[in-house]
C-alpha cells in the first residue's frame, strides 16, 4: 500500500462510514430496504445498509461498492444527503458517516441478495426503530426526495421501463404519502411533456385497461435541467 | 480528554476539514471571501475558508466554529453541500472535506476581520483559481443556489433589512449571471406575496426614488416550507 507521509499529523482522525437510504416502489408503496446488524453494539437490531470507508478508496466509490455489494446493482440513481457528524452518534468508538440516497426498481432487486443480506423491504408507514441516527437519515431523505419531486420529474429511478398513468400516480401518492385527484394528476403530469404514449395497454387494472407510457429520456433529463413546479 | 475506546480499530482512519463557501452579496455582485492560504502546502494560494474537524467536536459545531472564528458572525445561513472524498485530493495527506456554503450579509461583515485573516472579497465573474477542488465546490455551491432561488424566495440572508426591489432584482440577477426584465421581475416577485411595502422610499437610485420592501418572515418560511417555481 502506497501510503503518504501526512503533514497533518497533529489533527485528529476519524473512522467514515457511508450509510444508504435505499427506496424501492413495490405493490404501490415506497419501500426501504434495511437489514438485521450482524455486529456490536446494536447487533440484531434494525439498520440502513452501512460500510466503512477504506484507506484507498474515493467517497463516492465506497458508496457504490457498499450498494454494489448488497444489491448486485450498479448505475443506481444515488445522491449524497448529508454527513452525519454528532459526537455521541456512535456509542462504540467516533464515526462519520455519510449518507447516500439511492432509488431502486424493486422489481430489478434479486431475492438472492435478500437472503444472503437478510435484507428485508419495509413499507414506510410500518418504518421500525432504527439504530442510532437511522431514523433521521431516513426522514431527511424522504424530505430531499419530496423536494426533489417538487421540482424535477421523478419516477424514470423507481418503475419499470413501461409504466401506466396510475402507477406513476401511486408513485407520487407513496412520496408524498397522500391521495391526489385522480384527474388533476393525469392533466398535470401529461403537461410535463416528458411522457411517451405507447400503442399498448395495460389490461391488469381494469376491463378497459391503461395506456403504457415510457419517459422520453432527453426530455426528461432537460426538465431536470430546467426544474418545473409540481404542487400537489 | 474523554476518550473512549473504539470497537472499529481494524478501520481506516481519516482527517476531516470544513471548507466553507462564503457567499456574499454586494454593490450589485456576488461575492465570495476567500484567502490567500497560510500553510503548506499551497501555501500563499488562493483558498476557501476551511479548517480542521477536532476530536470532540460535532460537524456542524465545527463549521459554525470556523465561519465565527474567521467573520465574527453567528447565527448565518449555512447549508451543508457535499463532502469531498478523493483521494488524491489533498497531496499532503488524506483529508476528507465537508463542504459547506453560507450566505452572509456582505455589509455585516467587519473590515476587522478582513484585515486580520487576509480576507478578500472577489467577484465571482473574476474567481482566481483556488488551490485543490475548491473552484469544484464554488461551482457546485453556485448551482445549489440556483437551484434554491429557483424553488424559494432568497434574499433575507444576504440584503439588508430594507430594501428595494431593483436591489433584489440585482440579487437574482448576480444569482443567475443574467439580466432580467424589470417589469416581469417586479410582477412575479409581488405575486410570491413575501414583501411588504414600507411608507419610506430609498432616494439614492434614481430622482423619483424606490419604494423600501422588507420580507414578512413567516411568510417568507412558510414559502420555503412549500416551495414555487420561479423561472427567470
Amino acid at each position: 500500500m502506497n501510503k503518504k507521509k501526512s503533514n497533518y499529523s497533529e489533527y485528529a482522525l476519524f473512522h467514515l462510514a457511508v450509510d444508504s437510504i435505499i427506496f424501492g416502489f413495490d405493490e404501490g408503496e415506497l419501500k426501504l430496504l434495511i437489514h438485521k446488524r450482524k455486529f456490536e453494539p446494536f447487533m440484531g437490531d434494525w439498520s440502513l445498509f452501512g460500510g466503512f470507508l477504506k484507506e484507498e478508496e474515493s467517497l463516492s466509490d465506497a458508496a457504490n461498492r457498499i450498494l454494489f455489494e448488497l444489491t448486485g446493482l450498479q448505475k443506481i440513481y444515488m445522491e449524497e444527503l448529508q454527513t452525519y457528524g454528532d459526537i455521541e452518534r456512535d456509542p462504540a468508538g467516533r464515526v462519520l458517516s455519510v449518507a447516500y440516497y439511492a432509488l431502486i426498481p424493486a422489481h430489478r432487486y434479486s431475492e438472492d441478495y435478500s437472503k444472503q443480506y437478510g435484507a428485508t423491504w419495509v413499507s414506510l408507514k410500518e418504518l421500525p426503530d432504527l439504530i442510532m441516527d437511522h431514523n433521521d437519515m431516513v426522514k431527511s431523505a424522504l424530505r430531499r426526495l419530496r423536494r426533489r419531486t417538487a421540482s424535477q420529474p421523478i419516477g424514470f429511478e423507481l418503475l419499470p421501463r413501461e409504466f401506466t398513468i396510475p402507477q406513476l400516480q401511486s408513485l407520487y401518492e407513496a412520496i408524498y404519502q397522500t391521495e391526489l385527484d385522480k384527474r388533476n394528476f393525469r392533466k398535470k403530469i401529461l403537461s410535463m411533456g416528458v411522457l411517451v404514449k405507447l400503442e399498448e395497454k395495460d389490461m391488469s387494472g381494469s376491463r378497459k385497461g391503461a395506456f403504457l407510457y415510457r419517459f422520453d429520456k432527453r426530455k426528461y433529463e432537460r426538465l431536470i435541467e430546467k426544474g418545473y413546479n409540481f404542487t400537489i
